[in-house]
């Protein structure tokens, strides 16, 4: 079965959302703006079954070629990530350190990402921009100290990231991956939001990233090791969660950065981030044009 | 001198912004509201000098007893701040280490953030709540990889900042001090904005922290190991800055955890942050109502 996918796009002057179908895009911003005038009020209005009931019939207004894939919870109040949160990333940094209690999280700004389709952008400061398929999960019914029982109600919606870094920058001072986690447009979230509407489409669903079709990262979300829950619980136990807020939970190992010597993503190559119903984020590099 | 100060606050019914005087605040948002909403675009448009022209002569619209302060810029786009950026903090982690070559940063939410004069809230996960005095700088002209020589015309105000932080959730996980520093409104900002002009309200300035009266933080701001310039450039290497854009540039020696046993933050407290020109930004502690 195939879920219904609303995407946030540029076409025609101005930024939009709509329906994702096989041959392009039915506008909804157009339509229905005034209801909802961004996905984020969409997704706090748990809007996204009546906008499929209204939208269903119409023919695209917008085929792919004439949209540019923008990330789709415009301008979200919070966007944060967890860190190694798949079982052999933990050993991947060889401090012998035994498995964490808690997840690590940090934060990108909004602008560190761009959509679907768009290049990552490799700054000159450093070749090492790296790749990190990840599932997104976005907040629909915010809270504060959402007890892990409820945590599935408050989701609204599912996309992919692409957590792309500047790797030497995330170790550039003595603490924090700040500043590697926050060069613009180095990573992407995409390409759509799926409804969330039960958990089998989170529970144990396959997350891959291939490189120019080279499978690099490869892994079942089954084998987190802090589940959904968890980490909604934990985020929301020092912060109030509000609609759209965006979290990203992980990547599995098999970074560039973990092959000897390491490969860094270069002009040319292709990034595909896949799970199983949400669909192929796919970027391009480019170097920035300075 | 004293400089001309800049308030966002609560009052009748909505929040406002005005210019504080002795006795009380002039309501600027009420009579400029139309050209400058909040004090974010008054800071994107350099307007501060017109601000003062227009609103010199008026008396007083609230009374202080009649106001809530709320943190200066509402919603920035990017709370930005530098850990370990006084000399003596370095030696303080006992690690041996180097100074860094490279400032530490981490984002806090303005939620993580309340006003002048309003309590700091002591969540019930934690008795560490310990405070951090600092020195704000508030973004008026954006700007990408801004050279040193130009940050200082990128600065459109100064504030104050108790960057307070639930000490034992800094070193909750792995990496990163994401979550011990973004528990809602345990910091405060604030007083008001204080408009830039001239380098000498920065370059050596005393700042200081005091905890019902007994000083526990004071230094200089001319032995910063990251001077205000660097900070500035360095950041903006990574992302594009913007107006309203509030970067937190660090604390001295002398928070609650360096004592022995350490020190924190209850109930009844009075925590006080004071920098030459800037006024003191003071704030009581409270429990969570839960």
């Amino acid at each position: 079965m195939t879920h219904p996918r609303f995407a946030t796009f540029f076409a025609d002057g101005r930024s939009r959302y709509g329906l994702v179908g096989n041959q392009g895009v039915v506008d909804l911003s157009e339509r229905y703006g005034s209801s909802w005038p961004t996905l984020r009020e969409v997704v706090a209005d748990a809007a996204f079954d009546r906008l499929l009931d209204k939208a269903g019939g119409f023919a695209p207004d917008f085929f792919f070629d004439q949209i540019t894939f923008q990330i789709p919870v415009p301008a979200p109040e919070k966007i944060i990530c967890v860190g190694v949160n798949f079982p052999d990333r933990n050993e991947e940094y060889k401090d012998g350190q035994a498995a964490p209690s808690n997840p690590s999280l940090f934060i990108r700004f909004p602008r560190s990402f761009t959509g679907h389709d768009q290049p990552l952008i490799r700054p000159p400061e450093s070749p090492q921009l790296d790749y990190e398929g990840e599932i997104v999960i976005v907040i629909g019914k915010g809270g504060r100290r959402i007890a892990e029982a409820d945590v599935l109600s408050h989701i609204a919606a599912l996309s992919l990231c692409n957590e792309g870094t500047i790797r030497d920058w995330v170790r550039h001072a003595k603490f924090n991956v700040t500043q590697g986690k926050n060069f613009d447009r180095t990573g992407a979230i995409g390409p759509w939001l799926v409804p969330y509407r039960d958990e089998s489409q989170l529970a144990d669903i396959r997350l891959e990233t291939r490189v120019n079709g080279e499978v690099r990262q490869s892994d079942r979300t089954s084998r987190m090791i802090f589940s959904f829950r968890k980490i909604v619980n934990y985020i929301s136990t020092f912060t109030t969660l509000v609609p759209g807020d965006v979290i990203v939970t992980g990547t599995p190992t098999g970074a560039g950065a973990r092959f000897d010597p390491p490969i860094w993503l270069k002009p040319g190559d292709i990034v595909e981030v896949e799970a199983d119903g949400l669909g192929i984020l796919r970027n391009t590099i480019a170097d920035e044009v300075l």
